[in-house]
């Protein structure tokens, strides 16, 4: 079973790499699906579940556990659960035994024993402004300044919480196998060239 | 023109990469041959000008320079001619114009104008242990902690001279095209898939 892991900063086209990669190489593909799971397991609505999990995770749960002296509000406490809930679907897969690319979510932590080909995605911060200006919804007129504000934000919700739960660093060189600059590239053509590079590491590698 | 530049951390086989880059690729190979030609322009002995530049440049400068009441020590500011003459031999590399790749010395720094390929070589610190108590000269045995610290203080004062350069920080991911971990690899079989990625990005990229 070959399992790749992509995580990404903001605005970088990791996504859109992971989802090309796995149609590259005929693997499965998991982000959305991962949400769609939580949300029919937990019977919630999946556009909650996904913001509960986008919200800054190791402030909610410091406030959760830290705090054992007072009421645990139900609100954070659900938010844990449905992290945990989360960590619980991408065990599965990686159970389920199928050649997947999984993206974000850090997934190359909860399925470290599977010894998936980890990528990390950045690019220049010029790029990933050009990036979310051009992928924004219909009527979303973000400044320039909002929009750096934005990527900071997320990218360091994503540094904590990785923190949290690994002792490698989110983003630091040797915590992947690969890590790409996506500003010069065509997403396409730099996922068919990733896609060899991949496939020559599951040839020759000692955990192959 | 092509330029390929590696930075790498002390240990992770980016030296030998980069000289398999250029056999593959048929492009010049700069590494000792840097340290021949100021070596030569300089009337010094080689060893002498490597054992100079491998020592802590930021510390070697700031006394330099910031011991501005005091005499200036002969030996500090010979050092600090010799990276400046490096400098200039890696910069005379860059406008002969030929495709070639550099090992270290800042060269991804130095050469900006010429829009080099940079990589970032890296691996596992068990992996770099393994290599480096592989590579010793016959008759050195250091101990693990030992090369540890050692790996450490290099790469430190890579980091450093980095960061007294340039704005961009030493082994950060976005400082790069592509960052590489060598801990599962054999460098041959690492260095021809490379080749194909590098020469994708060549034809591919906006820079070209």
């Amino acid at each position: 079973m070959k399992i790749i892991t992509v995580s990404r900063e903001f605005g970088s086209g990791g996504r859109e790499l992971g989802k090309r990669l796995a149609d590259v190489l005929g693997f499965g593909y998991y982000d959305k699906e991962i949400i769609t799971a939580i949300a029919a397991n937990k019977g919630l609505d999946e556009r909650y579940v996904e913001k509960a999990l986008d919200s800054n995770y190791v402030q909610t749960f410091s406030f959760t556990y830290g705090n054992t002296f007072g009421v645990i509000p139900s609100l954070q406490a659900q938010k844990t659960e449905l992290f945990l809930e989360q960590k619980r679907v991408i065990e599965k897969i990686g159970q389920a035994g199928k050649d997947c690319v999984i993206v974000g979510r850090n997934a190359d932590v909860i399925l470290k024993e599977f010894n998936p080909f980890n990528i990390f995605v950045c690019a220049d911060m010029e790029a990933k402004i050009r990036r979310c200006a051009a992928r924004a919804p219909e009527g979303e007129n973000l400044s320039r300044k909002q929009i750096i504000k934005n990527i900071k934000s997320i990218d360091k919700s994503r540094a904590q919480i990785r923190e949290f739960m690994a002792d490698s660093k989110w983003g630091s060189s040797s915590t992947y196998h690969l890590t790409v600059n996506t500003t010069d590239w065509n997403i396409k053509e730099l996922s068919l060239v990733l896609a060899e590079f991949i496939q020559c590491w599951y040839k020759r590698s000692k955990n192959s």
